[in-house]
């Protein structure tokens, strides 16, 4: 079935809940004066997860990258996430070896 | 002249070049199917850097990004980023203690 599923790309953005402590960001935005460069503020640092859905439809596979962003790819308690549509994607070779 | 000069929020996605080992996506693709989600496939796991600068215009601080995201948020062997404008941010709050 998968096999004549269209795949569709999505992005998951997680970034740090507002209040939640970012050391990275706060290390990031430190080092810039040592770099010459001013007036950067409010770094945070996140992660940004791109993966391609093999689904029914595009609200299908929307439904998946909602359920891993949420489960699996942040932690609901400091994270917060958005998902991104990337568009249609290309068949994804998932067929195994000899297939 | 920073205090009145205009802020701008953007985001940096940086992720890894394509054809570039990405353990850590390959990682997520495994667990997935212990997890009963199937049909994800091409799971590449980068970054997101948000952050706010102060410039005379969104022209001037994309620039300043633009600088940033090639010479200090990517390592530019091995990772591709892109710029995203998230729009006009409130004036950020850089006076020091006492300010």
């Amino acid at each position: 079935m998968s096999d004549t599923s269209p795949a569709f790309r999505f992005a998951v953005n997680v970034t740090p809940k507002p209040g939640i402590l970012d050391p990275q960001g706060k290390a990031v935005e430190r080092s810039l004066p040592h770099l010459g460069v001013t007036g950067v503020t409010g770094v945070r640092v996140g992660r940004r997860v791109e993966l391609t859905v093999s689904a029914a439809d595009e609200a299908a596979a929307r439904a998946i990258v909602d359920h891993l962003a949420g489960e699996l790819l942040s932690n609901p308690l400091m994270e917060q996430f958005s998902v991104e549509s990337l568009g249609a994607a290309e068949a994804p070779a998932t067929a195994g070896v000899g297939g």
